[in-house]
Formats: structure tokens, C-alpha cells, sequence
């Protein structure tokens, strides 16, 4: 295709609260999109928007959207609105692109995927960093062999948090890491536990642990928190040649990749030797990452998807896989962190 | 008491492979003991002990040490070796000073704990960290409520580890953070469950995660894996007022003290506010720690308990607790995770 | 002054490669300013500016600016140019906010600060660190006797360094550096010396060395390179009570106070001690600074220095002391480090 | 030679304070070595020396040291003591490892190491650095052009340091890095410079700042000081091809090789380009090191020296060559930091 002939998509947002104005700016700038709109019930950032984007029009009804003659709608409102914002621009046949979580149960995901396919839209979520650069190459990694058989996964993404009526530790945070976890393994798990706190509101989960257990024996764990310290972004991928720390808070440096391992005696003399195996320290390479603003790609991606006819990375489908994840966790640490089996 | 009276305690040491060099050491320098003798199956451990202390008697055969008019027995022997030698130098009427896990099972703790009551012996178990400065210090700071209320502790300790046989990650590594839970909090578990993964062995635990639930809703988590390629030794304590991260591999700063929290509104103004609270972000403390060499503290400890017939900090019943801990997470473990009460 | 009656302030960009996005983006956001012309001799440049702010005049001939009734004009272009651009914006009767260096010579900055004052128009110089909370807040501990009396200050600004024709590692790092060290003592060096090195290109200095001796046996030393690996961005003040270290590359924790020290013994015994003192070394407190751009409050500094009439923090005369300074580093790096008098 | 006929040389130590304990354990526990007499005027380490070595004859009397039939003495005391100890030593027919500096001037070095030659004794200094896994490996890649043409070497050595009378941060702590510049470099340099601060007492260095300058126009800079809140111990190479940092602060990972550079432009379009060139900044590899302890490497070398009658990697000339340098620096120092000319 001829970049002459690239179509130029009209966009609108709806929601310039926290992570509004980020996607705002991208599609600002990014030359195959034109921003024509911003929603948002709240005066003073509509106001704000005026400052930045003087010739885009600001609303508080997003539903003047629907006479744009609009492309695609942005979604990045509260979670409770995702389900029937996005299913009312999916029926003024807009394409859509929803912050995480899609919806809030896998009811409303399913509606909103079959909407979108019934009428041939696009339907993303903003599963960011399954446009991260160094989280692609994490992936490179494990597929090409690298690391060797995948024994386990583990992620953590600790902070003070804000805490917000209407949801928890785990629909706030764990999204990131479990669509993570979906992409690097390629693979969906078959069950799921969870265990959580509530330690400063009654019924609002602040601290939560979950295990993810996927075919093959590997499993992955999730630590989230709105109660700690240090703010902490980290997955580490073990493997049984090589070890993989993913580290989002180097500025640079953001993976290291451990030539480390436990080799197998190679034969074992009648009887059982004391240590059954010894462990192997060697290199550890620091990769160069290219870096590029993840939520940029992501953009790109969405509006590459609409010309293109193809589902998005972060498809509707991915986005229902995370709900249903999430479900099972939630009803685990209700019952007590019984596992979960998955229905796919 | 003149300390121109203390006795001097003669004392022999029962396995010199790990850890029994830096006990031996420590008991070699003490001037309130006299390293009698050293016993070892191996003879090129033996070999290494005379090189080092050419006037200590050094045996194969540890029950010659139970006619060397001794005080006192260290044993640093494989955990399975535990009961049946503490019981024999009990029998002899030796102070003993067992390694951890005190042993394999809770019967045979509360056997030796009887035991050495009945001949009113000392019988201590080596939890080194209930004699680190920092976390003496982290205990202090817990008691003098600078932290406030206590909401949980995260605890990980990982690295690549040494597979043995008839042992597992549980019980190798989960004994240092379970014994510093209970010594800075005071308390007891009210049940425990975990989950474990077999990545490199068949039936031998490489990775566990336990949570803990004490009395009055404090939860810990303590994470433990033999295959990390980060060495990690990190306790979180997070209160209502503050937070303290204890990182045993900083070389100096050990304690980071944070005045981070969340505060809760003081009045809600009839509806429900959108943000339910705010987080506070003040300085950070690193309080100057006294290095001192932990297990010089243990062993001087041991030595003091014994001529003052007072019962150590790591005292036979804490070995006990920690044994039951394991135990109830061992079978966590085996049942799928199942929350396994206590009994106390 | 009521906030209601506050003028609003026409700038004008002139420069908009490296620094002039940012130094726009913030008039822009401004409340007090109305940002309306850039001018850049490159096309590709302008046309990003347009993307950005449609509403924006832009320009290849930066005279234009001359006849659009502006208040004040913004230079952010290559060095060499400073001198006859901000000369004629001030000719023109315009306020002017220069990047820097403020020029390559002190004539010509004396010039500028002449024409300056006889106008009565603000003439600024853009050392953005004296506008950086955490470089305040190491002012105020200098200032009200918290370090006791400052021995020396060590600065250290490396990286790998974008080479330019005219322009050598001195010139393009080191300002920052000087600015930040007459800022926080208050006072002017007495003489410097400094040693180069020109690894890359014969004529281009890309390592240096820098000693400035101030009043009271103060000395600072800056080691600022264009060929180290590592990021580096460090000011290290010793005092007799307490010693400090800003670590512009932290995150966060950008001020560490050590309260380290030598302690003199308070007599000495008709000899001589084999030690003459000892040291102390307390706690560490890393205080929560409040993380505001300092660009954001060096541009709003400006505006507020227009407008009550009052010279800026880095007003003309700080930045040709800056001047004066890397003249006398640059004839000592010529003549072989000799120790160069300032005549102020 | 079989190992079977190896001789065990007999060996003495003089000096039991800061470092000679080390030293001490070192020869006791080498199979070469029998450690057979300490030296020291002090009673209370004579009695620590007593309880760790009860077989060893100690006394406050060195010159008893030759009537025990030694092959070598080992000097660890004040570094004014050197020069008449490993004389009085060396007349007495015995090797000498003496610790660094040799001696306080380079007259005095040049006669032990003529007396060592007309006796045919070896002369070791204890530049304990050369012995260091870590630096070997970074001599190797700069031997094998791994980085390239060098550029320049940048070493800093810091901390809070003891003061001692006679002595100055100088020479106290700059002979481990010139030790390390001349190993890795394998040359001498032309010129030295030096400049410095006495912050607490009148008459004593407490912060230095040094340029060597070598062949092939290869600069070094040293900073050294006792007067700083971090410790640091860092050694950066910058090459043409690649940069190494070595960081002997870091508990394993104490080489970083990166590979970065600027790479000069491969044709200029006949004028002159903006930026005269672009850099390049790739993987970073940290190559693991086989830990072992450097003085157990320089303690061993010691004795094979002896035995194979060749000349120790720092014998008495590297240690006249620190010597020459330090009296050099300190001549600049007092001169107002002259460039001085080593005659070699």
C-alpha cells in the first residue's frame, strides 16, 4: 500500500481524566490520525484540553460524537462505563479502542466482540504493553529458544496506589501483568488462584497474590499491591537454560538476560549423591532495547488495524481472556483461594 | 555477676560442612568458651579443622566427645541428624545448640524439648536472624508503634540454591523467614497455606509461596525459591503510619524506613467520594545500624543462657513453632493449597 | 497584585530544535503567557510546531517576530548566535530569555547586559538547575548551617555527548555545573584551572577537568565528559557536620543526607595520637522533595520577573559570570592548567 | 616441578594491626607456607595472634624473627617502618613481601631493591590489586584490543578515611590506583599533576585530585579522597571500540563492559556537518569472574616468586615506579599543581 494512499482516520475521544490526555496526545500527533474530539463530563478538563488542542472540539456529551463523522472512539473512562460506551460507539459503527479492563465481567465482553464482529469493527483494549518493546523481545526470547523449557513466571507491580470506590488491587493492576503473562506464553491458563487483604477498606482488596497454572506444568505468579513502599514493575521468566529479569523502572537497562541454571548430573553411580545437581552461574548480557513510547506503538497499531481489515495483538478476544482471569481470581479470594478452573 | 567469675563452658561441635566452619569460629574466639573438640564423618573436613585449630581434638566418631567432660554441644549436621544427636547429647547431659530446622518433625521437637526440661538442659535452635541487629532493630521500631497498626509482611528469600536430597526449598530456606515473623511479631499463625513447584525434580520443591494468617487480621506472605537469578533476602513490614523494608543485602543500609501511607478522609461529605483516600509520600530514614556479627551474637547468646538458666530467644518451643509452621505448609502444599489450621 | 489583573505576556520562540520544544510546550501551558510566533530556519521543525499548536504563527525569518507586538522573545538556538539575536530582540525593545551559555565572550555579554539595563528590559539566562526543587532545597540545608562549614563541592556531568562543531565539552555541559555551584554558595570562584582532553577530535575538548577556588578555601571540582558510559549527573557537597549528595538521575530520591563526619579529638595528650580524629557515620535521611519541572518554574520566573520589574535569579550578570568562568578554564586547558585569576 | 617436592618455605610476619591479620591467615592456611612467627609492638594483638594461632611464636621482639631459620618476612607495618625493616630483613638473607608503599621515597627503594638483587632475594610490594581476578580480566580485554584504541583511564577511590599522622589520602590510597594504571596500561607515565585539599587538619591531604599522562597521548585521572559520604572503588576504561567500568563496590558483577562509542562520520558532504558525529550504544555484557580472594592469589605468588626464582609481578620496581609517581604528585601538589616529569 502506498503511504499516499493512507487513509487518515477521524478520531474522538471519550474520558480525559488520567490516562486520557496520553492517548489524546498520540493520536494528536500521529500523522494517520486526526483528532477531532474530546469527551469528558468535567469542566476543567475539557478546559485543559482547550488549552492544549484549541481547534479540537470539547464536549461534555459524548454522545455529539456520534455526528462527527468519526472513524474510531478512544475509551478511557472510569471502568464501570466501558461495556455501554463502547457498545453504543460499536452501534453507531465506530471502531473502538478501551482502556483495560474491556468490561467489568465476561457477560458484556462477549457482547461487545460479537457486536464488533457482526458489524465488521475493530474492537481493541489498551493492553499496553503488549506494545512494549522490551516485553517484545522478552517474547523473542522464549520463542526462539533461548531460555529453554519455560519452568515458571513471576511478576510484581507494587506501589502506593490510589484507592477507587467500585474496585480493587486486582482489576486495578493485575490486567498488566496478566496479559503479560498471556503473551509471552502464547497460551491461556487453565486454572487460577488468588489470595488478597483488605487492610484499609472493608471489601476493597489492596494487597493480592494469585498463581496462574498453564499446560505443561508452567505456572506464573502475580503479586499486586496499593500498600507498598517500592514502587516495583518486574517479571522474571525462569527457564531451564537461561533466566529473564524484566525490570520497567530502569530507565534503560530493562532487561537482563542470566546465563544461570541447575544442570543434572549426567549419570548417577548406583546410589543418590549428596547434591543431586550443582548450578551454573555464567554472562549476564544487558540488551539494547530501542526504546519507543509503547503507548505510541499501540496507537499506531489500532489505526493500522482499521485499514489493514486485521484484528489488533490486543483483540477483543485478549481482552475477554483477562476478565476471565480476573473472575476466576476474584471468586477464589472470595472462596478462600480455591483454584479456579478456567472455561475456554 | 563479676566477670572475673564467669565460667568458661567447653564445648564441642557436631558436623563441620556449611555452616559448622563459622560456628566453630565463633566458638573458637568466644573467650567465655573453649572449643574442645569437632567431629565429622569426612575426613578432609577433619583435615581442614586441624589446619585451623592444630590444638583441638578432631574425630569421625562424635561420641567420643561424650567423655571429654564438655558443656556444651553444637550440631550442624543434615537436618534428618538432628533428633537422634540433640537427643543423645540431651541424654549425656550436654547444652545443646542445634542448626535449623531443630527437626524433621513436631514430635521429635516436643520430645527434646521435654527432654532437656526434665534435666534442666538448654536446648537453643540456631534462628540467626533473632540475633541480626537489623531486625532487632525492625522490632523495635514494630514495638514502639512507629509503624502503627501492622497490616502484613512480605518476605521473599531467593537465589539459586543447592538441590539436596531429602530436603526441599520449604525447608531449607522458609525456617529464617518464619522464625523472623514470629520474633517480630510476637505471635503465633492462626493457619497457614502454600503452594510449590517441582521445575527441576520430581517430588522436590524448588519454588514455594506460604501465607501466614495471624490474630487480628495481619497476614504475611513469605516467597522462597532455589531458582532466581537474583539474590534476594528482603523483608517488607507495612503499617498504618510507616513502612520498613529490611534488605539483608545491602552491605550497610539495611533498614529503609518510608512515612508512606494512605489516609483515610476525615469526613465523607454524605455521598461517596470518587477517590476514597490519599496517599502520603514523606522522607525516607536509614537509620545507622551496629554491624555486629549475627551469629557471634547467637553463640554468645547460647553460652549467657546457659550460666544464667535463663531459656534463649530461639528456645526449643520456637524451633517447635517453626517446625509446626512447616509442617501445616508441607501439607498445604500436598493438598492443593488448602488453608491448614494450627494447633497450638 | 490581584491575580484577575495579572498581564498576559506575548512571547515569542526563537529556535526550535533541541530545547526549544520544551521551552515552547511551557509557554504554551502558561496561563500567564500567550505564546504566538516560532520561528526556525528549518522547515521539518516548523512544521512540527504547526502540528503541535496550529494556532502558533511560524516562521523561517525570526525579524517577523518583530512586528507582532510581542512582550518578550525566547532564544534557544546554537550559542554562537546568541549574542547578535538576543542584541537585537533587546533592541527591539523586547524582554529576553536567552539559553545557555548567554554568549561566547564576556564583551559581548556585557553588551547585552548593558543594553539590557538601559532599556529597563529583563534579560534572563536559562540555568534551569537554579530552578530545580531539589538543587533549592540543597541551598536551604547550605544556607541555615545544616552541613556546618562547606569544605569543597565535587560535580561530576557525564554521558555520551553529541559532538558539535564550535562547541567543546566545556562549553556544553559545564555551565550547568558552574551555575549550580555560584548558586548554592552565593559567591564567585577567586581563580580556576582545568585540563582537557581531546580523545575524538584533534581541537574539540570531549573530557575536562575543572577546579574552582573560592573565598574561605572553598574548592569545587567538575568532571564533565562526552565519552563515559554511564549517565551521570552528580553534586557532592561536603561540610564539617554533614555531607550531601544530589543524584539528578534518581527518580525520586534525589537528596541524601549523610550525617557523616571526621570528629577532632577534643584534646591531645603532650604527644601525638597515632590516629588524629575519627570518623562518624549516623543515619542517612532522604527528604521528600516535591517534584515540580524546572523548566515549568525557570519559565514562569521569568514571566513574574517582567512583570513586578525585579531582575531574574539568573539574570544577565550570572550568566556572564558563567562566561568569565569558562573563559579562564578554557586559556587554562590552552596553557597547560594554569591556575587563571578572575578579575570580577 | 612435581608438586610432591615442593618446598614449604618458613614464614614470619611483622606488623599485626589494620591489614596483617590478613596477610597472616593468608600464609596460614596456604600449604606452601608454614607460618612460624608474629611480630608486633602491641601486646593485645599479640594476644588475639595467640588465640587464633596458639602454635605460632609471638613476640614484640622482630629481630627474634632471625634466629628461627625463616625463608621470608612479611611487613605490615607503618609505611615509615618499611624501608628499615625489609632492609634490616633482606640483610639477613631473607625474602620480603613488604606492604605498600614500599617506602616513603624512592632513594630508599632503589637500595632494597639493589640490596634484593646482590642477595638474590625476591622483593615483593603488596599491590594486592594486580592480583585481582577482576582487573586481570579487564587487562586481558584491553590486551586482546577488545576496546580498542585507549582514550583514557578515570579511577576513584573514596570514602571516610582514618586520618593518620605522616601520612596523607595520597599515599595512603592513591598506590592501589596507580598500581592498577601501570598494570593495565604496561607502561610508565611521562608527566604527572596533582592537585589537593587539606580540609580538616593544616598540613594534611584529605582530597586529591591526580593526571598521568602516558605514551601515545593516554590520560589517567585519579581522585582520592577521605573525605566523602559514599564509598567508592571504580575504575572506567574508555576505548575506541568498547568502555569497561569496574566497580569493585559491586559483590559480583564488578566488570561492565559496554559497548558504546562515537563513531566519526565515513565522508563529509564537502562542508561541514552540524554534528561532527553520532554515537553508538549497544549491549552491555557483565562476564562473570571467578571470585576468589586477591590477597590469597598475591600471598601465593609471593611464594612461587621465591621458589622459581623469578621476579613477582609487583616486585621492587613496580613499587619504586608507584614511588616515583606519588613523589611526583607530591610535588605538584605543594608547586600549585605543576605538570612534573617522571625521570625513569
Amino acid at each position: 500500500m502506498n503511504t499516499l494512499d493512507v487513509k487518515t482516520l477521524n478520531v474522538g475521544i471519550i474520558g480525559y481524566g488520567y490516562w486520557g490526555p496520553n492517548l489524546t496526545r498520540n493520536f494528536f500527533e500521529i500523522p494517520m490520525s486526526e483528532l477531532v474530539a474530546i469527551s469528558d463530563l468535567k469542566g476543567d478538563r475539557l478546559q485543559r484540553a482547550r488549552t492544549l488542542y484549541p481547534d479540537v472540539v470539547t464536549t461534555p456529551d459524548y454522545t455529539e460524537l456520534f455526528d462527527m463523522d468519526l472513524d474510531a472512539v478512544v475509551i478511557s473512562t472510569p471502568p464501570a462505563t466501558h461495556y455501554p460506551l463502547a457498545k453504543e460507539c460499536l452501534e453507531h459503527g465506530l471502531h473502538v479502542l478501551v482502556e483495560k479492563p474491556l468490561t467489568l465481567n465476561s457477560e458484556h465482553a462477549e457482547e461487545l466482540i460479537n457486536l464488533a464482529a457482526s458489524k465488521g469493527l475493530t474492537l481493541m483494549v489498551g493492553h499496553t504493553f503488549e506494545y512494549n518493546s522490551a516485553v517484545m523481545a522478552l517474547k523473542n526470547y522464549i520463542n526462539n529458544g533461548e531460555l529453554g523449557d519455560i519452568y515458571y513466571l513471576d511478576a510484581a507491580r507494587l506501589n502506593l496506589g490510589l484507592f477507587q470506590k467500585d474496585s480493587n488491587v486486582l482489576w486495578d493492576l493485575a490486567p498488566h501483568d496478566i496479559s503479560i503473562l498471556l503473551y509471552l506464553l502464547g497460551e491461556k491458563p487453565i486454572s487460577v488462584s488468588a489470595q488478597g487483604m483488605q487492610s484499609i477498606f472493608e471489601g476493597i482488596y489492596d494487597v493480592a497474590y494469585m498463581n496462574l497454572v498453564f499446560p505443561n506444568r508452567v505456572s506464573a505468579y502475580i503479586h499486586v499491591s496499593w500498600l507498598d513502599p517500592c514502587k516495583v514493575r518486574r517479571v522474571t521468566v525462569v527457564g531451564s537454560k537461561k533466566m529473564i529479569v524484566y525490570n520497567d523502572m530502569e530507565a534503560e537497562q530493562k532487561l537482563k538476560i542470566y546465563d544461570k541454571g541447575v544442570d543434572m548430573p549426567t549419570y548417577t553411580n548406583g546410589g543418590f549423591s549428596e547434591f543431586l545437581c550443582s548450578y551454573r552461574s555464567g554472562d549476564i548480557l544487558i540488551p539494547k532495547i530501542q526504546l519507543v513510547e509503547p503507548l505510541r506503538q499501540e496507537c499506531q497499531h489500532f489505526l493500522d488495524s482499521i485499514v489493514n481489515h486485521e484484528p489488533p495483538c490486543s483483540d477483543g478476544d485478549d481482552g475477554l481472556s483477562v476478565i476471565k482471569i480476573l473472575e476466576a481470581a476474584q471468586r477464589s479470594m472470595a472462596n478462600g483461594s480455591t483454584h479456579e478452573v478456567i472455561q475456554w
